[in-house]
């Protein structure tokens, strides 16, 4: 069911594993539920829930044999394949014997080991950002070298043609490579990564997203798509980088390599593994942007719901120790081991405050500035996603993706090669030799052609000489010619089957806009004040931070972000005001562009505080009813058929006292969750009737560890006949203090209870404290503020 | 009772309300409620807290006679006499009619107006600040002046003891004039006020800490103590006036000046204010130190318990407003308007990264600088610790205050002097006149007393020349007898009864010792490597971080404060080592300064984790019962005799179904509050029982905003006797939906849960929803982890 439906990139994964023959069933997720993968813990009885099934979704038969149909696709879904994560711990009597049985030495070293594990990913996270880099440099000098020798050749005999074709099958090839990893091998590491890692640090569990194959896919992929010349950056990638790592180091274990090292065993669970994921995003956005603060402030931003100083300190220092790891080995690489200067990926150079200062009156201008930053972001997001929409529909097929991304390549090839031979902007080769590949072509000696400057090269370098050549380094032709193209090309670029980030491109269609504004100022006003104009580099750098702004629409931490990147506070006031007047224009129009994605992918994204509107609603229109729940000592058959029950399945099952007849509530005494009680049925923890035999190994917490993340489903679990007559008690495993909401409790109070406290289930109950319902992630995330008011949104199967 | 135990400056007002006539009676806090100064929702009854009286504290009789003993103090006590702020909305149906009429655009009105006030905080605080900053350049330089041509009068002349006592009597002159605003006016406005803001964003109500008075001496003593030369800073104060501007914009009144200007009705609850309280303290930390993402992340540490994310874009708006507005006027004043290079009151000037690099090597020297500054910083931290028992057993005088504060004026000057005197190192004027007023004294013409830069100036440029004079300027025994003298002389002016902060003195003594180091490196090293420790003024921004961490031990927000006031992003991982390392020494020892002076005022500070070891402990021990309750429907006379009821003094109180007979549990309802049973009291709204009047005015949430945040005490509101036999409907008025939690939750889950919602009230129920006890601040406060696992302090009625 879930697979057939929707095909954006990084979730349609289980619908290749036949191609790819992995040799699961159709219907397995990997993350391990067969025959659930609608999993949630959504009670579909009792309620009215529309499933939009009835045009454009292809029958089970049709996925069944293999051939996808065209797929319609709506907004207004909210998908029930997606598993919460719990981040609220199952207090139950193991954990809390463990954690009693702990000295405070004990607890002193689980931090210090905590502390261990944030340097590690800082560490790795530089390293590969290290790799990526020198890689990325490597390749894509080595092609601009080749091509560059090759239109030097041709330039005067003639037959450039075929330096144009040299140049589009090596990029076409660069992509190819980039694009069959990711179609074929691991959908989920196409993309920035970025509305993934937005998604699991809300607390959804988007399968395979922190897995080591999808890091190797990730990084491969990367390299070959910026190599590949494609209007990409590789800092979005970073950050799903990043938060693999930290997945993978904080486990002491690799699912996939099948090692187990037998360390940080305690940090297996939910509540631990988001906590290192949050920081090694925040590495991979510091090593990305040589901004650790902004890191920071980034997880903070996605991830935390309660603030927890000690975490956000670790935080912390994962983001140093990343851009420090990066920045000491890109020194040495450099051959300059002490020079610290390569904070991150990107590097904007240094704005040096005389010469960028601003005046109090320019700051309307800014304003202005992220007003059309927004609009050119909202221009961006609606066509990209309409070009989703159109992939989702038609362009499903590895095959269809890899030929997409060859022919995006081409095109940019083509284009770029185009707008360079037409552009007749020729500038002194300075004598600092600012280009790296300067292109002489039909210019002067002496001279290079300025179009080439962007156009040839590694977008960072791009955005680093708009921002800093001198003024006079490009005429207006020339960057208005290149912000054209280049915003086409950038927006039909994302949303390709690579792996890649939407970052640098929009900071260099920002700062090309935001330099011809800067150039064409003088002109338009009186011939005197062309002194305070004289630096269009502050205009790029505005530009671009309104373009980025209008396309992402983060706030804070982009601000911060962008301080750091410029190392220049005195920014701070205009590129927040910038930032804050692209988000408010572009909301007007069209939400952001990892919203979009997000909101295709139908993910019950919960965010920050509840709709505004949202206090008509109670607890009891909010929540699922009737319960499926258990008694606390229940019948194992009954455990069995209930886990087996495709039609509901679901996560986590209110315990009561005692269980009345039919469908009349009764008193709440805890909560199990599907997985505790597979653990549960798998060791056969069972109350024998006759009571022969209880010498049974008591179990422990470390079984429960073992088969974290990945419990094998209730179909694998072999329960005879007999033992289905058996008795299972509960009580020791369930945990037996769910946190609880009267009825009447208004819905911003159940969200903000909700999302403080990152729960997974809430259970409803009535004045006597009888179970009534249940309000899960997907309870809350179906309301949402719509441009009439409050909206619901619906659930489906999909 | 309350004001006869301790008189550290901040709490000892009341007890000096007599003598400055103001006419409240002795045993009345301003805040509101007479007779119930021991305040909190502490329930005696029923639990063995044993109150340390019997020795010590004085008798009711002696305080009343206003003639205070010896005072003896302990540390293992809570004090019962703070209230807690309400972070948790209580959604009754007053507040749930007055959202659900709210439309969508009402909503959008809201939120536009919060952004108002944030800009309005920021641009306030900013003014505040650059007040100060030209004040006190002004008076200082005015100071300076004249003692400088009295030294130099007398310097050939001979008789420069008469400069002497010049200088002193100056310092003297104005120290007194600040020391008496401070004790004779508003206690609360002395010192930093940093703890003040921590516990108040911690949510404990301080009483008078955010009044418009305490804003007025707060800025006219920090402006006089800075003036007169005392080792302090003005940036603490800072923080504290950001959070008072806050407090009173935010509310769209006063009530010291009795204006009501009828906007932000809205916000006039804790909820509110506290988040604007918050945006007010990090725009003072933004205007301090030039540091916007600093203030964010301050206020962050501090106040978050539920990130949100609008708040903190809001929080971030004023703080850039805040730094902007200083950066800009300050701009103006030097009459160079367009340059913004002062965007904080103390600026460590630029550190450009060639000049200041460092090696990979020089890390672990700076971790032990870490170290060294963690001993420095406990050592201050003790001694002053011991100074502020003194001061709280015999200094609680306001006349002996002020002496107090004088003496510590003079001697500063007098100490200042000897140094300058007796030093010899003179250093010649170089051309950039780097030093504002160069002291020549016995050094030949064109050259200048080296140890004057340090004394003979605000702090602030003492810090900044340590940084960047050239190498050579200072020669090592000055600088090993500055920082000597500098360290005895800061630790014994904090705690006095000035406005002023200890960041300055700190990062002025660390800034030396660490120059110090900085000169001697070379010397103890071989002769060939001297090239690389070339400059000291490193290791002089090294050292204050490590002397600044090692005494308040802030971790995250410091490290962005001092990345941000250097403008180098290079530094940040050294920087946090040092921070890091100097926490984790210093911790060993004893507590960060303000966290010493927060214990010493036994305020219920609850820290943002729990205990690590309190998992032993469940809600059963910790809550308070039995529970004080009341029907739905009660008898007026019942809810005025409990209210009046002093040896209680409970703030929050469940609603039950059916009050039942003795203490049997009852089902809980509701919870309703002391503030609002008085608003119900003060307007009369009973259910007469003849039912013959029932056409009375509803009650709106207007009523209580009215009343405020001062609501009036019980005994102000008249009851005859008839009334008494009225009954009550508290059904509209409670929070019908309390956060609930049963009885064997442990300690850490209840800590969260009221932490992370911000609570002030969580009620414990049975299975059956029956009310058997309510969790408070301090019931959890009282928990924390000493030398010897968990400790339980004791409650007090101090």
């Amino acid at each position: 069911m879930a697979n057939i439906t929707k095909k954006v990139s990084w979730s349609s994964r289980a619908d290749d594993s036949n191609a790819t023959g992995e040799g699961t069933p159709l219907l397995n997720g990997s993350e391990g539920y067969p025959r659930q993968l609608s999993g949630g813990s959504i009670f579909q009885v009792g309620r009215l829930r529309t499933v939009d099934m009835d045009e454009g979704m292809t029958s089970d038969e049709d996925s069944l044999r293999g051939r996808p149909k065209e797929i319609r696709h709506s907004e207004k879904l909210l998908s029930l394949k997606y598993e919460s994560l719990d981040y609220d711990n199952s207090e139950n009597q193991l954990f809390l014997e463990e954690e009693r049985r702990m000295s405070y030495m004990g607890f002193r070293c689980l931090e210090i080991s905590r502390w261990v594990v944030c340097g590690l990913i800082g560490l790795l996270t530089g390293l590969i950002a290290c790799f990526i880099d020198i890689l990325v440099e490597q390749l894509a000098g080595l092609k601009y070298r080749v091509v560059k020798e090759n239109i030097e050749k041709f330039t005067t005999v003639g037959g450039l043609s075929i330096s144009l074709i040299l140049w589009a099958v090596l990029n076409s090839a660069f992509v190819m490579v980039g694009a069959i990893l990711v179609a074929y091998i691991e959908p989920i590491a196409g993309g920035s990564g970025i509305p993934q890692i937005k998604c699991y640090l809300n607390g959804v569990k988007i399968p395979r997203v922190v897995r080591l194959k999808t890091l190797l896919v990730k990084v491969a992929g990367v390299i070959c798509s910026v190599a590949g010349g494609l209007a990409v950056g590789k800092e979005g990638p970073m950050i799903h980088s990043g938060a693999v790592v930290a997945a993978g180091v904080s486990q002491g274990r690799s699912t996939s390599l099948k090692r187990d090292f037998k360390i940080f065993e305690y940090f297996r669970r939910d509540t631990e593994k988001r906590d290192f994921v949050s920081a090694g995003a925040a590495a991979g956005v510091s090593a990305a942007f040589g901004a650790p603060v902004g890191g920071v402030l980034f997880s903070l931003e996605e991830a935390a719901s309660y603030w927890n100083q000690m975490l956000t300190w670790r935080i912390f220092f994962a983001s140093m120790i990343s851009t420090f790891t990066l920045n000491f080995f890109l020194s040495v690489y450099h051959d300059n081991p002490g020079d610290l200067s390569n904070p991150g990926l990107i590097n904007f150079g240094r704005f040096e405050s005389n010469s960028l200062e601003y005046c109090l009156y320019e700051i309307p201008l800014f304003i202005a500035m992220g007003a059309i930053g927004g609009l050119l972001g909202a221009l961006f997001n609606v066509l990209n996603y309409w070009l989703t929409i159109f992939r989702i529909r038609y362009i499903h097929k590895p095959c269809l993706q890899v030929m997409e991304a060859m022919l995006v390549a081409a095109v940019t090839a083509t284009v770029s090669f185009t707008m360079i031979y037409f552009c007749n902007d020729c500038q002194p080769l300075g004598p600092d030799k600012a280009e790296e590949y300067p292109l002489q072509l039909f210019c002067a000696d002496g001279e290079y052609n300025s179009m080439a400057t962007t156009f040839f090269n590694t977008p960072e370098r791009g955005v680093r000489s708009l921002f800093h050549n001198p003024p006079g380094s490009y005429n207006p032709l020339t960057l208005g010619m290149f912000t054209l193209t280049y915003f086409f090309l950038a927006c039909w670029t994302y949303g390709l089957a690579v792996s890649a980030g939407v970052f640098i491109p929009s900071l260099l269609i920002g700062a090309a806009w935001g330099r011809l504004i800067g150039i064409l100022l003088p002109s338009i006003t009186s011939s005197s004040s062309v002194n305070i104009w004289a630096d269009p580099g502050k205009y790029a750098l505005i530009g671009a931070a309104a373009q980025l702004g209008g396309i992402v629409r983060m706030t804070l931490s982009l601000t911060v972000i962008m301080i750091e990147a410029t190392g220049n506070v005195t920014y701070g006031l205009p590129i927040m005001l910038v930032l804050m007047t692209a988000k408010l224009v572009g909301d007007y129009f069209e939400e952001g562009l990892y919203d979009i994605h997000i909101k295709l992918q139908s993910v019950p994204f919960v965010h920050s505080e509840p709709p505004a509107t949202s206090h008509w609603l109670t607890a009891r229109e909010v929540m699922s009813s009737p319960v499926t729940s258990f008694s606390r000592i229940e019948k194992v058959g009954t455990i069995v058929d209930l886990l087996s029950n495709t039609s509901t399945n679901h996560n986590g099952f209110p315990v009561v006292v005692n269980h009345a007849a039919g469908d009349e509530p009764a008193k709440l005494c805890g909560l199990i969750l599907r997985s505790q009680l597979i653990v549960l049925l798998k060791h056969k923890v069972f109350m024998e009737l006759a009571r022969s035999k209880l010498t049974r190994r008591k179990l422990q917490l470390k079984d429960f560890r073992d088969a974290y993340p990945r419990f094998p489903p209730i179909q694998s679990i072999h329960v005879s006949q007999d033992e289905r007559e058996c008795m299972m008690d509960l009580t020791e495993f369930m945990n037996p203090t769910p946190y609880t909401v009267p009825q009447e409790t208004s819905l911003p109070r159940v969200y903000k209870l909700f999302r403080a406290l990152g729960l997974r289930h809430l259970a409803v109950v009535d004045d006597s404290n009888r179970v009534v319902g249940l309000v899960t992630r997907k309870d809350l995330a179906r309301y949402h503020l719509g441009k009439h008011g409050l909206e619901e949104l619906q659930l489906a199967q999909t």
